[in-house]
């Protein structure tokens, strides 16, 4: 087989999934508590938190309209913040749920502002807004949201700050108790290792008081039935069990890695795609200071369809990598490089790549993207 | 390792786990599409329909939910016919969702009655009762409904019959296009053979024109977003994919097994557990007439605390079986006989059972429910 190198789902190591391989087991007896209690443990050092991490059967989408019905009331104003795809379903879902919805377009393939939201709550001097909705990660630009400072902004007014992690838990920093975030939300799919099904939501005291006093009509996704059930090792209703069991593992080995080299090398992996691509004279999404570590977006050169592009390195060299999503479809395509991917294996995305722009037409030294990442690998590596 | 003998989850093949165990693809991409296409079919044979089935990353639960959210408007009458905890849940979300609901409660440990059902419908002349919900099968009790006549009792009024077939479906006959029903739910981790964490829902053409009516708030659930999606075999969220190779495994192994067999297997299990429960003294919660082919409830003998008898059971010999439900907790337990089952691993069962009950003093002669087991097993397999 060839590699998967998308911004979710990633590869999953052959370990984390015969772990998910293993026979049931009662979810509701003692194997099932033991597990996951030790999986809560270790899912809050990869939060940074102290608070409460709920585990819930759904994609990470899931875990967004998890948020929203119980941290927003019909009727609510509530500030989206949106640099791209996500932002826009943040958007969705609040307006599904009767939410007043400000929404704050900082533009596809920038960051968000901190002190355009600040002046935005500033502004608010009757703490109408009750919640800020962010991406930390937006994969659809592959841009990276500066969350602390966003909390920074937040400063004292009361609004909920509500983070989408799904995409950037593990590959970006998040510190959701030192910075303050009251709601992040993960999801097992990305840096997580493991396979998707599986979305966490970790919710600060602040924010439970707003949960106690929602009114949503909401069932599968009502966090109180999270948390009466977590006291006692279990999740309110039969849980994706083996995809459970893949991340238990899967979350022990990004701790043994030590989460913050984890983030580390998710840099490093994003340095060597930038560095060879801007080899190949192709131009990036995101400017440096902001773009993601979890994948990286690019323009397809003038005159060659992206969705082209991909279909060829996919028949001819069995690498799968993503394409624009939203309005980005026709125009780009990217390179996820989360989770769990060796050096060579994106060196083996870029050289694809190369021989597909080249067969299209594409004019450039064949081998100067690779030559540009094996530098990259090479000073990275070699100490 | 012992047995898992819970109304799910159930004990999966090493096939099936092993084909949940493979790498992950590209959700979007032509290899899951085949395999997602396939699977599709294959489950429409089993819940015997032609109409739309879609794969849900959820619980069973989420499956009820999703079938409230899109048939059900806030301020509908609806009709729920409970025989126990699965009934009280659907009130529950119909509830939540601001529906009038007329709860019809059977009782635990009885069958819905058709006729009660044909008096409610035809006492609503103006046609106010937008829907109608019930189970297949009734975990809690051990109970099936007699589904086929509930729909006769329908007939020409307009209201959908939605059912929960979620521990029903491949243990007991359903025959969603036959028999007229309008939405059917039904999960992974029974009859299926499968991990849990995937629900499916299936919709015919009468019901769809309500859910594209339908105003509630909904995302992650919503039904319209889950059809857009199927024609390019694809769901809308990104799906737990190591639980789908493992459904798509079951079901195939399922239909070669022939649906009606493995369903006319189940009620053999079924006569064989009630045959050796009667031996040994013991009260069976249902009559034969409306005794579940899933799952078996058990009055313990007066005396004997159940939750102890269950723990010994398990702590001795390794065999895990249920307790009682909801109201039942500290009266009854529940052996679950669905899905993958060997005739050993429940005459194992009842040995154990055995065994526990003679040390926590209940009077019978030892092997007298395994011999009553043997003997349903002999004339069942030697023809």
């Amino acid at each position: 087989m060839g590699s998967l190198l998308l911004p979710g789902p990633t590869q999953v190591p052959h370990k984390v999934l015969m772990a998910g391989a293993a026979p049931m087991v009662n979810h509701r007896g003692p194997e099932f508590k033991k597990m996951i209690d030790e999986m809560t443990q270790n899912v809050k050092k990869v939060f940074k938190t102290q608070n409460d991490v709920f585990t819930i059967t759904s994609s990470g989408t899931g875990g967004l309209e998890t948020v929203v019905a119980n941290f927003v009331n019909r009727g609510d104003k509530v500030l989206v913040a949106s640099i791209g795809n996500f932002g826009e379903r943040f958007r969705d879902i609040a307006l599904q749920y009767g939410a007043e919805v400000q929404f704050m377009d900082f533009g596809w393939g920038n960051a968000a502002d901190p002190a355009q939201i600040k002046a935005a709550l500033d502004a608010d001097t009757n703490h109408e807004i009750k919640a800020i909705f962010i991406q930390h990660n937006e994969t659809s630009t592959a841009v990276v949201n500066p969350i602390k400072e966003v909390a920074e902004a937040r400063g004292n007014h009361p609004a909920l700050l509500i983070v989408d992690s799904v995409s950037g838990m593990g590959a970006a920093d998040l510190r959701m108790d030192e910075w303050g975030l009251d709601v992040v939300v993960a999801a097992s799919q990305k840096a997580f290792m493991a396979p998707p099904g599986i979305a966490f939501v970790s919710v600060n005291e602040r924010a439970w008081k707003v949960a106690e006093a929602n009114t949503n009509a909401k069932y599968y996704f009502d966090l109180l039935k999270y948390k009466k059930n977590l006291a006692k090792g279990q999740t309110p209703f039969t849980p994706a069990i083996s995809t459970i069991y893949a991340v238990y593992e899967s979350v022990k080995m990004l701790l043994e890695m030590g989460i913050d080299d984890v983030i580390a090398e998710h840099y490093f992996r994003r340095d060597m795609v930038r560095a060879a691509i801007r080899a190949l004279g192709l131009d990036l999404v995101a400017p440096d200071e902001i773009a993601s570590p979890a994948v990286t977006a690019i323009y397809a050169p003038k005159g060659i369809d992206p969705i082209k592009l991909r279909k060829l390195i996919n028949e001819r060299y069995h690498v799968v990598i993503a394409g624009g999503q939203g309005k980005f479809q026709e125009v780009a395509f990217r390179i996820g490089h989360l989770g769990y991917v060796e050096d060579l294996e994106i060196l083996g995305a870029i050289a694809a790549l190369e021989m597909a722009l080249h067969e299209l037409g594409h004019k450039f030294e064949l081998g100067a993207g690779v030559g540009a990442a094996q530098k990259a690998i090479m000073s990275h590596r070699i100490k």
